[in-house]
């Protein structure tokens, strides 16, 4: 789901339809989550195991609550039509950035769960004498550390992002030259003659640029 | 050492000194984890514990070497003056990038490894049990994840960077409008009146200038 709008093919879809693959996405997730939360619940209850004492069980609920209402807040800023666009703008950096980092904490949640399921259940031979299941196991963590990197990098490339589309010009800030609209802005600036007020200009330019870049804001037409 | 860049007091200081700064910390960082891999195989040998046969030693000692290879790459690179400017440019996302991911994965060792100790030393009463040291160890570990995820937002928030330099103008693409020199490209694209021709020179200089902002050019020089 994260890297729904790094994927070339994606970029033919319209935006909403690329909104919906990322919310169907993240709901499909969001309601294995709960399965599997319910399982573990009744599992450790049928065999009176006690709930949420291992720092695994906080990291876990801890993630899944943040992904719950990040889930909501997405859905109810950036899907449904109601919110204005410079709330969107304001909350995409917030939705990107902890995004990621639900997704880094669902690592670590897995980790520290394979560690423990591995200390609990090898017994004979146990854990600390590399049976082959932890040699495997183990390499399952490391190939997760190694999925998790990979796709934080496809995220974070700029030049990832998806094209910004023909239509995006509303609301850009006045002086600002985002990609899209470098023209606009440059006959615009280029009336100004006077430097060191030009200077003015563009630092302002610069700081409202990097915030509106950052706030994704093309993502929220 | 990651936010030595973000610090608004640091800007004041010479890009220089900024590095020294941020490649010391580092150094500090990767002596005491040589020190404590040490203090670790010694105690192991000494207990007859075995070594490097769980999730954590693994993932741990990859964060290390991924770590030692960063710090000799990053010495050698942008801190000796023997790297030309396209190299530095080309290494720079690369070197973010790893630093950042190697953080998360240390995180993630500290977690397994509090799993670990928690779940062997919690004897009587069992870490099951819910004594106060695993509710303590517990909330330690969430301040870790809180921790790296304040940590992470800092780095990646574009309006906490390091303002350019005055003479940050060497070695930009044609067309590009970085922050800092946008009156010259400005001049320069004023003049071109065609606009098909200019949308292709944009369209152009967008891909270059991401190209160049994610390898964060201003800090190479």
């Amino acid at each position: 789901a994260i890297i729904v709008y790094r994927l070339p093919w994606t970029w033919k879809c319209s935006k909403l339809l690329m909104k919906f693959i990322h919310a169907g996405l993240n709901t499909i997730a969001m309601i294995l989550a709960i399965v599997s939360m319910v399982a573990v619940f009744e599992y450790h209850n049928a065999k009176k195991i006690p709930n949420m004492y291992s720092l695994h069980s906080w990291i876990g609920l801890t993630a899944v609550i943040f992904y719950s209402l990040q889930l909501f807040l997405g859905f109810a800023v950036f899907l449904l039509p109601f919110a204005p666009v410079h709330l969107r703008a304001l909350l995409m950096p917030i939705h990107v950035y902890s995004g990621l980092t639900i997704f880094a904490t669902v690592i670590a949640t897995a980790l520290t769960g394979i560690t423990e399921k591995l200390i609990f259940s090898l017994r004979n031979p146990a854990y600390s004498a590399s049976p082959p299941e932890a040699t495997l196991v183990n390499c399952l963590g490391l190939l997760l550390v190694i999925f998790g990197s990979l796709i934080l990098w496809m995220a974070s490339r700029p030049h990832w992002k998806r094209p910004p589309a023909e239509n995006a010009k509303i609301l850009r800030p006045i002086g600002a030259t985002p990609e899209g609209t470098e023209e606009e802005s440059t006959m615009t600036n280029s009336s100004n003659a006077d430097k060191s007020d030009l200077r003015i200009n563009t630092e302002a330019a610069r700081k409202q640029n990097l915030k509106f870049d950052e706030a994704g804001q093309r993502s929220t037409m």
